[in-house]
């Protein structure tokens, strides 16, 4: 079969004129991807583009230079090219101006800036946090180490936040709700603006936690009402070590500073030390600047095909894969029959490793484990779960290849 | 001039036959450093050579996978190439275990790290730190958010660090001492093994902020006898967005995590969650797997030509830019004789971002201000220095083209 690249805005069929309503997919943009391999690991992290590789490629190369303190030419390119990214990140998340946006490692140390900044800046004896039973361990364990109470939501019956038990159950005492806007292990998608508007009404922040929802789908972070917003580079098909902490303008002001060093300050005596304004109060040291570089051919990629395209995409795999593992006998799926581009499941008898070590076998890459949401598990009973996870790279031929490998591991293990 | 690979472990003449001592230099080795351009700012951030672009590229090329928690072949061969880097950067510093070494962000988030885990649980009402006049605000800042008490040792008149007045001045109150082990400033180079003893005779502890020494000497952290010391990939001739806290394995075991997130935990439950041992510890998300990869090339290249000849080859460079520089009337040199790369230098009556902007228009590339040192700026009672700092790509052609570039800014304000 031969991929073509897709038209940047709508998703189409694969224009064979057999009436056929099968989305395309963007293989051909993904140099790392070998023939009849199937990649179903994009929740853990996503292949990159050839724009992307090229990119960084390029900050390395040819354009190479440190950002905000250099003289010479190059180094001011750069810094316009760094600053152009954060302009970039605010308009891919509407975000009212570049400088809400603070360049972090990682989702996870977004999160865990915004607990050890604003949380113990704003959290007094007696405020509890809210979470969810679906949580990352990263949207857990920064809150548990604030010392703060933490309640946590209940799952509907097919595995989604339950808002109606988070209405009932929120006080005045939680000063913040943090909640994956996309499930990590199910691909269940949080009624964001719902959950704000609880959140809200007794006065507390809402963080959502973007990992898994970026990729999927469109953000406005104004539409949704949140007040924090966080996803990292990696799984939105760029670099490794580059992530995203959104928040209001007003709040990134309020908070105080978390690693000192360079960049970050005013002016600095050994008696007192004054700090700058965000964001760069919150990005000490040289920052990975060529992350930032990559982040932004990213961006524009996922834009250039569009996420409504992707989501789209990535829904119509959801539902097909949960169609063809419905009918495999032994399987048991988890989740919301809506997902965004993940569905979780378990094979009666076998442990998820050995699904994923036979997979393996078989050309097909899908992640075992717990996926760091114990938590989880617990609630659904196992130990672990297997999951598959798509990105614009996948097609039907995917979903064939991992039918194939669940029936031979029913073989080997039946 | 033509400019070959040299071979890797002596520093020779250019073979020329005319009995010059000048070093060779490894330009060749650096896609993107063209022709006639002067690059003096290594020490904000060094050039890639083509092996570290390589690296990367493959990284987010044919190899990327995420690491530690695929079941797939690649996730698994990822994982071997990440925990192969920890192993490289612990033998490049001669640590006693791989386990001694932490990934993070840069040499700013080690000393972070190490001020809010080991500081917040070993630091007491009235114990104190003692830093000197010519540290890096990363190695400030840090130390001030902790609200310890901040003593300051105070520099030689060549601008070391005055070690005679700190063994006078060490009290058991602290706890802690943090030096550069070569300024970013002046290149001046500590007598680390020295510090380490008057430290210890007190029983504080040493941490040394490597970013100026990794890439210019070569550092044993077991023969230094420090306890903590970190740097940053990007000087080294590596990725952004990596660096290395490395500590002694029973001081790492001792220190409480900081960042909660996946990868650092045993077990998560809403209750009580418990963490893995040091490093997984101190690395909560997916780590910056790709900046790993590259931080291993980047090692490999600079131990392939040899620490000892790389800093043979800067300290000449710097004797011969001070000897040139000293030659024009209206230069002020700043810093010891004796210098690692690194030289600072103001010019009577002009402004140091005037003498940086002048030289770019002679494609001559210096970093102007306070290099992130404001305390030492006021000890050398200037606003701002111009720096010139030297890598591997640089040669005598630089310093000709520095000192043509000064000549030209003395006519203009002259």
């Amino acid at each position: 079969m031969t991929l073509s690249q897709r038209p940047s805005t709508s998703l189409g069929t694969n224009g064979t004129g057999n009436g056929s309503t099968r989305p395309l997919d963007w293989l051909a943009d993904f140099p790392a991807i070998p023939e009849g391999w199937a990649y179903l690991d994009s929740a853990a992290t996503a292949q990159k583009p050839r724009t992307v590789i090229d990119a960084i490629a390029r900050g390395y190369g040819e354009t190479y230079a440190t950002v905000h303190r250099g003289v010479y030419q190059r180094s001011a390119d750069m810094t316009l090219a760094f600053e152009a990214s954060r302009a970039r990140v605010a308009r891919f998340l509407n975000a009212a101006a570049p400088e809400e946006i603070v360049f972090v490692r990682g989702a996870t140390e977004g999160i865990n800036l915004v607990a050890q900044s604003w949380g113990r800046a704003q959290l007094k004896p007696g405020d509890r946090i809210l979470l969810s039973t679906l949580e990352h361990h990263s949207n857990i364990v920064p809150w548990q180490m604030t010392g703060a109470a933490i309640d946590v939501v209940p799952l509907t019956e097919d595995h989604r936040i339950d808002l109606d038990a988070m209405a009932a159950m929120i006080r005045p005492e939680h000063k913040l709700v943090a909640l994956a806007h996309v499930s990590n292990v199910l691909g269940s998608v949080l009624d964001a603006k719902r959950a704000a508007e609880i959140a809200h009404s007794v006065g507390a922040k809402l963080l959502l936690d973007g990992c898994q929802a970026v990729p999927r789908l469109p953000v406005d972070v104004r539409d949704l009402d949140c007040d924090f917003y966080v996803f990292s580079g990696h799984k939105l098909y760029g670099p490794t070590g580059i992530g995203v902490l959104w928040a209001r303008g007003e709040i990134l002001e309020s908070m105080p500073p978390w690693q000192g060093g360079g960049a970050m300050i005013d002016k600095v005596t050994f008696e007192k030390t004054t700090y700058a304004p965000p964001p760069a109060r919150f990005e000490a040291g040289t920052p990975h600047v060529v992350g930032v570089i990559g982040l932004h051919a990213a961006i524009d990629y996922v834009e250039g095909i569009g996420l409504d395209a992707i989501h789209a995409h990535e829904t119509a795999l959801v539902r097909e894969a949960r169609r063809a593992l419905r009918g495999i006998n032994s399987v048991r799926l988890f989740g919301p029959e809506e997902s965004a581009g993940i569905v979780s499941f378990a094979m009666e008898g076998v442990h998820p490793h050995d699904v994923g070590t036979i997979l393996d076998e078989g050309q097909v890459a899908i992640r075992a484990g717990h996926h760091c949401a114990q938590p989880l598990m617990a609630a659904l009973g196992v130990e672990a779960t297997a999951r598959a996870s798509f990105g614009v790279y996948n097609g039907p031929r995917d979903i064939d290849a991992l039918v194939t490998g669940i029936e031979r591991v029913r073989k080997i293990f039946g």
